[in-house]
């Protein structure tokens, strides 16, 4: 089997062997195959920026991998900014010894969720490291889309608003964790890790105030960083958290809050309290959206306090996530 | 001492405070400080974009540090593209244990580059891999620049053409070497590692037709890339490259080839026959650019093909790096 050699990354001959029989293979494009220092692409008045690296243990995963991942995490955080993604840039930290075959199906992958998401690769770097000194594989993506659309900003939210998520929370993170810890639950649990704009842009005009994709921390932590923003405060309905079978058994078994595990096919939407209605048949439309559901309300109260109202009518804080749940999940 | 511990990649309360204590701090900017999933920065109509990550070990070295790498290494391949820097993003992946004084110290020297290249970092990642699983702290650094200037595009490259290179080569690689290693020179050799924007503006519309930094691999791979792409033979004079004493000494010990040598803070830099004299005129008066030399010409002959010239008259093949010279220089 051929491995990853050091001399992959030396900016010799190997590199461009690697860059020629794989990278512009897969991904190759009009913008990419410009092969100078810096690559030109068309820009306009308004952008928007993004970047993420990615850690992922499991490389590949139920639902996924960490070349499909790294592709939707930046998409995702362009989407959710309303922002229409363009344009990726792709960075591979290597280890010595890592597969050839492996890195090609990650590539592939790359390649493969570029098309679904409508965004082009257009640079890239490779570095080696020798082994020990990474596990594996680390891949950074930054991304750049056009702003058009109006800012989508957290200032705008208002009490009455209505918090809207797109479909089941926690997937991602246990479909890692059961991978990870070869844990088998009754219903196995596949990460949701899509790339969101398509979804987006079929609701967008329908009166979003702000959109976030709760990934590491969860919805908790995410609405937490929204309402201390906005400075308002929120309740969340437990009741209705649209929670898969799986992630719920997962989650009762080994005593995790779905509302801190990861997701990476997800959006918090912060909608109008008049629209709910329209964007929530808007959102049920799409593949991605069907599972989507209203889970609270913005209201009065001290800022930045978010709160989860219980099926008994009890209330309970819920803060930011504090330490780690699950290393590596992204 | 403080280390970096595995929450501070959780997205929870301990990331949130190293934004904080850290990198708003050092970098808080109009653009990072929008503080959304995506930063909202002006554009125009043609960007240059370039992505790289950096896994120089040691962290610290003579002349630099990680952190400055990082900025000058991303600045530099836009600025040799024709393009003004404008735009970086930061993404780093730390190693559990990391002590947060030097996380500290390169971040502040992030801060410190990113002000003398004239540009800002607009968005950032952190990630954290358990003990073992990198080695330190890794960089990605994404650049966004304006490309207003007539595109520099090897296309252009003819026979005649001058050759010349803004400064000594092989600094960096030697800096990097004799630090890891503990190697001691007569002279000691600091690293070239600096943002070349500044200079390349200085000369830039003197009749440059193409521009690339030769770093990993060194001049020779650089100009067999060139030639190449250009379809020219290309002809180095040995006795015209500038060279430090304490670079020189280094290589006749090792028996290293300072053509392949990385740079940092260096332009190998095409020019039309008539512009050579006024290039290098404007390059000297530069500091950056004092030891600016012509090194070579573009003639015709195999394409591709780029021979160097030794003082008593013999020609002999310069071919891209084989191998691997030193893992992890940058």
């Amino acid at each position: 089997m051929e491995r990853i050699m050091m001399a992959h990354g030396s900016g010799g001959r190997l590199s461009h062997e690697l860059i020629h029989s794989l990278f512009q293979k897969y991904l190759g494009n009009s913008f990419l195959d410009q092969m100078n220092d810096a690559t030109i692409v068309p820009g306009q008045e308004q952008l928007a920026v993004t970047t993420d690296s990615f850690v992922v243990s499991p490389l590949f995963f139920r639902g996924g991998n960490i070349g499909r991942l790294a592709v939707c995490g930046t998409v995702n955080d362009l989407a959710v900014s309303g922002a229409a993604p363009k344009f990726l840039s792709l960075a591979l930290i290597l280890e010595e010894g890592l597969p050839l075959e492996e890195l090609e199906r990650i590539i592939q992958s790359v390649a493969d969720t570029a098309k679904e998401a409508g965004i082009s690769i257009v640079c890239g770097d490779t570095k080696v490291v020798e082994r020990g000194s990474a596990d594996k594989l680390f891949i950074n993506t930054t991304g750049i889309g056009y702003s058009n659309r109006y800012f989508v900003n957290p200032q705008q939210i208002q009490p009455g608003d209505g918090i809207l998520i797109t479909g089941t929370i926690g997937d991602h993170e246990i479909a890692i964790l059961s991978d990870r810890e070869g844990l088998e639950f009754e219903t196995p649990v596949t990460s949701d890790c899509a790339p969101l704009n398509g979804l987006i842009d079929s609701f967008f005009q329908v009166g979003v105030k702000c959109m976030r994709d709760p990934t590491r921390g969860g919805v908790a932590t995410t609405l937490n960083e929204l309402a201390q923003q906005a400075g308002v405060s929120m309740l969340l309905k437990e009741e209705s958290l649209p929670i898969l079978p799986g992630v719920k058994g997962a989650c009762d078994m080994l005593g995790l809050d779905p509302l801190y595990l990861a997701n990476e096919g997800k959006a918090l939407v912060i909608v109008k309290p008049e629209a709910v209605e329209s964007v929530l048949q808007v959102m049920h439309a799409h593949p991605l959206g069907h599972r989507a559901a209203q889970i609270g309300v913005v209201q009065e109260g001290k800022p930045g306090l978010v709160l989860l109202e219980t099926p008994l009518g009890g209330k309970r804080i819920v803060g930011m996530l504090e330490g780690e749940h699950l290393p590596r999940i992204c």
